[in-house]
């Protein structure tokens, strides 16, 4: 039986809640063939992120891992491809940092792609009915800096991870005017046959995901 | 015991459904304190759903009456204020007919408000954790025509009557990268909570719905 | 000869400088075939607004109106169809009102539509290389007000008469991160041609310049 | 007497023109204090566009580089932070290729950061009123084709690189209804201003330009 870690964040910019940790909470103890969901919720704080996901993989020796975060604006499950070396805060962390440039872990190399087959997670999600696309960035805010800590403390093994943004709750965007949404069980179900075709699939599919700038 | 009509359109522009008709259905032969949901649908067709509108109204007789129609592009319910006289089709619509600039009703009045109290109802499916919002513009197509012609029916009459567009489902949004959705689930349960307010309200909130251009 | 009046607007919602007034007022005292241009600037006022216009139409008694107006958001030049007969302001005007679903006219009809070939006028500009669309809302703030006080004055008229909605200039661009603009130089080009195709154009061209919803 | 290279690029996607080699042919052969800018259009074609890259950067020996590319649908100068290693085509380039998920540089690293004060460049545009922005992707076509090669052709030198997205010209956007633009005298002062600001700039400006997903 191995192991597989998904974690979420708690809430940040003034939401009661953070829809990757209802999310995710909702898979944790589900067993996919062989393999078994363990979860942990993520400070929204950098530094005690990276702190509090180290001892996840510590407890957890996980198989695959994938991180889960919240991307207010946007409507689809967006599975990343890159996380780069630095951070860029445009507000507060929930510890009332704002780090400007600096990088995630100083020297290391300046990105790390995704080592899930991304393609065939997408396409699998938006054959069975959930949106879902292929996002050329994590942004530069507590998400990229798990992505990228994550992705550094793996490089060398042979743990697959990655990170997938998710839109905002019905009840989120009731709150903010326009901005899209999805509901908690389309997530769920989204993030729970991501996982599936991530342990199913070896070799990625040749699909286009890219966008013109 | 009065009636409440509902009305959803069929498919249209190459979707398999319509999550207008999928909805309304949905909410057929439902009791809401002593009014009873009646539901029709409407073809996407200028001139023939106003002749099913007609068939509709002349069989029912209801008291209160709201249009439901796909909106492709929007995240939220649409709470339309205001049907214009003008048929003004950006594509074909499912009977070949694409008219520019003809009244729908010639000799009309150039514009009908909604006679619902669509700030409450906003107001309310808001609160509820459903994302609402009014809507300034119905379009120019198959569902202004019909929010126009209905209102131009019940004109002088004390049957309240309105129009609110919806997003795609999902399953829509899936095949249209980037675009919004909302689950069926959400949309009905914001339609029977829009009528149950409408129902509910005499005269309606203050409270702004407006945009600045 | 006949005269051709223009209006803009002061700055609004912690603006230096309105485009709409930097436009008309470049195009004052401007000679157009047989047609001369004058040009007011009304307060961005709820009422007042239309009592300096009303002063404008006495003084100049204009064959031709056309009010123009910031549309911050926008990208183009949006060639206004229809003025609704409703004040809802989402923000204070300058003199601190916010008028909720209140009437611009008590007992006007509900909307008028532009006098304007605003096919032919947007077809016109676009072929020009200046971008332009036709707008099925005005919006609900002293734009509208405008355009709703200025059509119920001229109506019975032969004086032809619309609105214009108009982007950021750059300048203001820089400081509303993503927002569109355009340079003053294209506008004023831009409503220069509008004028001329409004002068030169009797019947109004059949083209689509409508929306889905 | 330094030199400066700047690249456009010749058009694509079905556009007569392509606004970033109209931008920066307005400045070949201007002199900026010590330095004197030289320009090159590049092929829009994957493989084609580094082999005219190496030329020119063989013939002029540049001390700084800047690559400029088309970036429909954004509304300012956005000044791209990472370039990386992928090549993933949503459409065909001018030579009938559609690579996915190709490297750039087969070995490469997986992204290099631009070595341009990128902050500085965005703070100087926007304070003299021109809009722009910090870009956190260039995309996967050959704009970031182009700039990946770039700074691997230049890692472990000198000399400083980077890419700047820009929007349509209006007269695109006339064909584009909805997109934003930006007049080529705008773009014009914008490229030259970021040049200079990158001439005159040591250590870059802390200013967030993050984003938070």
């Amino acid at each position: 039986m191995t192991t597989i870690l998904l974690t979420g964040f708690e809430p940040f910019e003034n939401e009661p809640i953070n829809p990757s940790w209802e999310a995710v909470r909702r898979l944790d103890g589900l067993k996919l063939s062989s393999a078994y969901i363990v979860t942990r919720q993520l400070p929204c704080v950098f530094g005690a992120a990276l702190v509090a996901l180290d001892h996840a993989l510590a407890a957890y020796q996980p198989a695959l891992v994938i991180g889960v975060g919240q991307a207010g604006g946007r409507a689809d499950l967006s599975i990343e491809r890159v996380a780069i070396n630095v951070n860029d805060a445009r507000i507060a962390d929930n510890n009332g940092q704002q780090p400007i440039d600096t990088p995630v872990v100083p020297g290391g190399p300046a990105a790390y792609f995704s080592t899930l087959p991304i393609k065939a997670m997408a396409h699998a999600l938006r054959t069975s009915g959930i949106p879902a696309s292929i996002s050329q960035t994590a942004g530069t805010f507590v998400c990229n800096h798990v992505f990228y800590g994550l992705m550094h403390r793996l490089a060398g093994t042979n743990v697959r991870a990655g990170f997938i943004h998710i839109p905002y709750l019905p009840e989120q965007a009731a709150r903010h005017p326009g901005q899209p949404s999805l509901a908690l069980d389309t997530v769920v179900a989204g993030l729970e046959l991501a996982l599936r075709t991530a342990i199913a699939t070896g070799k990625d599919l040749r699909e286009t995901g890219g966008q013109l700038n």
